[in-house]
């Protein structure tokens, strides 16, 4: 951030009066710009036990496997936010979303958070972001493919919850070392 | 948003490609600013049965009782947050943090995620944004004097899941008629 979204000025990091940080200040019109984590909503989308996922056909990590998640919007809930980005990434609608997986992602100030879901019917096809979309059994998940860390780590917490068919909304977080595979 | 804060240029709403909603976009650099949702994290501390509130004494709502809560920072786990939101607000420290409560406040782009924990002591003062600083039986929690709706749905859920001692994680919304009390 270099310039005042309010006025166009220059911005300048200072920490403000009652504040214990750096922010960007506009000394012009006196705006100042906060910056606070993303949260990023997806799903575990399931068809009879089989998981939904989808090749990304775009950056990053274009040509890796993911489940469906994207930026939260203004103007929708988090579970909204997740049905739109699974319908967005894959074709499909899904349902019944609970949530199930927190990921705080600190050093990229991102917050993801998983649903599970249940499909509505096995239709899905590829779409401008993802080249491919395919229900998987669980030995068929292309470990080796996975785009991110934190897709791999809901798809693991998912599977093992299977077992037992208890799915416990729980929390985790990605540290900067794990975060390239 | 009215200028870019990469160039300082004047930037317009308009859907950029591949895209489905407008943007303040800025034709001069090409910047495309995303507008996101907020998460707001807080806690219900706890000692001894009793809920530790504190009292307003910053707008909105100066003068009426809230759980400590806040906007969570780039840098921080959102259970960091709610710890450091609790310590700035009512100079407690709390440990044994449980997601507990995730709220959804579509109308003003925020979202809530509301921990049990419980208070390491019962050391807590009034600070800069907290006049008075109170531990509360469930029968003196003063439910006409409390500052937003979250708190009062998250005051509400604790103590009916109390009655049986289990506190599963759920989700909420609030509407935009019922924000203002």
């Amino acid at each position: 951030m270099n310039f005042c979204s309010q006025c166009g000025r220059p911005v300048t990091l200072a920490v403000p009066a009652d504040d214990d940080r750096p922010r960007h200040v506009c000394h012009s019109c006196g705006a100042i710009h906060y910056q606070n984590p993303t949260l990023v909503v997806g799903c575990i989308p399931v068809w009879e036990n089989r998981i939904l996922m989808c090749r990304r056909d775009i950056e990053p990590r274009r040509g890796y496997w993911t489940l469906p998640a994207g930026f939260l919007e203004n103007g929708e809930t988090a579970a909204a936010g997740a049905r739109r980005e699974t319908l967005e990434e894959t074709g499909a609608t899904v349902a019944d979303l609970t949530p199930y997986l927190m990921v705080d992602i600190v050093h990229i100030h991102q917050i993801y958070l998983m649903f599970c879901s249940r499909l509505l019917a096995p239709d899905f096809h590829p779409t401008r972001e993802s080249s491919e979309v395919k229900l998987f059994e669980e030995e068929e998940i292309p470990w080796d493919d996975i785009a991110f860390k934190v897709v791999e780590k809901t798809l693991r917490c998912y599977l093992k919850d299977r077992i037992s068919g208890r799915f416990v909304f729980r929390t985790d977080k990605i540290e900067k070392r794990e975060l390239v595979k």
